[in-house]
């Protein structure tokens, strides 16, 4: 099969793009988006959207200049409307995870191109090989159902709805691609060293379980995720109800009050799931919030004397009463 | 910590045993369940528990005699009462999976065990190792959320209950206390080679990943199968409930039908284990069940035109009529 039908059967069956409506493809010079620019390119008649560029300078290392230069070449070519930024603070990143940042930053860029194009749907060319890297990488460093459900082919984040029309693709289907059509794209020489976690798991670990494993190893990976992602899904709208069923916010927003007896009354995989919703309404996320801390925080319903306490990290109080436990931000 | 008090504090937590129970050990002579059946010796009183020590002699290698004698023999040191049975026709099998028969016909002996000793308990010497093992061969082979929850503490089996009291103890903990407390035990050899896919996951794979992707992996895939349990069993409690709302079963429980509407307005999530369930209670089992028959048969009901059939594995036949989805078991 011609891959830009495949692409258009993908985008359609899992409705990622509205007719009429404008999509920002997000292009770092490599490989993958260099393919989906040419690929979005082919259908946009056919899907009837219209195209955005956008390219984030990370500014981390020498090409990043020649990345953006080559982006906007292709642009240009396409005659596709452009857009682009760069980092100018990198360097000045002392602590704390610089890939992390880096998404931050690109994800506020994402943010600004959208409003001034009037949209708010971001394709990104992650593949099924992507896919499998992040679950895996996420299962090393210890996840939950949230984390191994990976990557959606459609999800909203802060307002912006990100689609990655080729996840279902392998890498290799892109580089025949690639071959086949002559295109030109920049390669991150960074990808090709075992230094970041990402890489080591891309051209070590997978390579090897491949081999000595399980040949099918990405394939089941995203079928484990796929599979995953349903489940999960169905335990969020669950929980939603329940928390607005049981959840008393305070009015500056800084406390989340249930009364103890509807908590126990809850299953335990939802107890923890509004635990956790609790906590990320309040702080934004729940980083660093192990299955420790929620034994712990169980434990404490349970067996806690009045007015015992539980810290987690990012300042969270869980606090027992007689009749109420209460989940405080601290800041 | 004592190593029997950390266990009577997880078998209590966990409510793996009731006071007054016979409880079976299944030994089978290495280091592991050696060592379950000293530390329950230890415990009996304490925990008012009977002891009875049950071991099958698989048949699969030279030393098995031995192995069976030496069990014997610990029963009889203990003056812990024993039964044991071996597997004749080992040597006939010529296909189908070794492995999966030897736990079959294991099973049949730990049934019989049961019956006459008037109990259903049986404890079994599988570690935190033996947890992590699991589930990161379920991943390695593909597997969804119900592979890897992995192995639970407490488990209710073709009437059956199997209880883990080992679940929260790493392998070192056991060899240390054998050292400490000079017991002797048998290896099995073909533990050491990696020939066997489990063996050459816990002898070459985990320690890999373990020296260079995560020092934690035992762990962190221990808690992630914990965490899963969780959310799974909030699932099926869910399924239940649908199943017993909605599934009509035919008369010679070979056929079970489902309003097309009522399964529309399903979850996808619930879906897809009411379709699980069904199979389940027809065959028996969901063996060779991949995501992608699942889909086929979301495919067929979304889609599919009057009497349009799926053929799975197992003979089952899922066919659509006007009103109906109809699972069939033809045997």
């Amino acid at each position: 099969m011609i891959l830009s039908d495949k692409i258009k059967g993908y985008i359609l069956s899992n409705g990622l793009i509205t007719p009429g409506e404008k999509v920002i493809i997000g292009v770092s010079g490599g490989p993958d988006s260099i393919t989906l620019a040419h690929i979005l390119f082919k259908l946009q008649y056919d899907l009837d959207i219209q195209l955005h560029i956008a390219h984030f300078n990370h500014n981390l290392r020498k090409g990043s200049k020649a990345d953006q230069k080559f982006v906007e070449e292709l642009a240009v070519k396409l005659n596709i409307p452009f857009s682009t930024d760069s980092w100018e603070n990198a360097d000045a990143i002392k602590k704390g995870s610089i890939e992390e940042l880096a998404r931050d930053q690109r994800l506020v860029f994402f943010k600004k191109v959208a409003k001034q194009q009037g949209t708010r749907t971001i394709a990104l060319a992650h593949t099924e090989d992507d896919l499998a890297e992040t679950v895996l990488m996420r299962i090393l460093r210890g996840a939950g159902l949230n984390g191994i459900r990976g990557m959606l082919p459609k999800r909203k984040v802060n307002g912006l709805t990100f689609i990655r029309p080729f996840l279902g693709l392998s890498r290799k289907e892109i580089e025949s691609y690639i071959n086949k059509n002559k295109l030109l794209f920049k390669i991150d020489p960074t990808n090709n060293q075992s230094i970041f976690y990402r890489n080591k798991i891309r051209l070590n670990l997978l390579p090897l379980i491949e081999k000595q494993y399980s040949p099918n190893i990405k394939h089941l990976l995203s079928n484990l995720s796929k599979n995953i992602s349903a489940d999960f899904d169905y335990l969020e709208i669950q929980t939603e109800k329940a928390f607005k069923k049981h959840a008393q916010i305070s009015k500056n927003n800084n406390c989340i009050k249930f009364e103890l007896d509807e908590l126990q009354k809850q299953h335990t995989a939802i107890k923890r799931m509004l635990l956790r919703s609790s906590i990320e309404y309040l702080k934004g996320n729940t980083n660093r919030l192990t299955l420790k801390h929620m034994q712990e925080i169980e434990e404490l319903i349970l067996k806690g004397p009045n007015k015992a306490i539980v810290n987690l990290p990012g300042n969270i109080i869980i606090q027992k009463s007689q009749k109420l436990l209460s989940i405080e931000h601290n800041t």
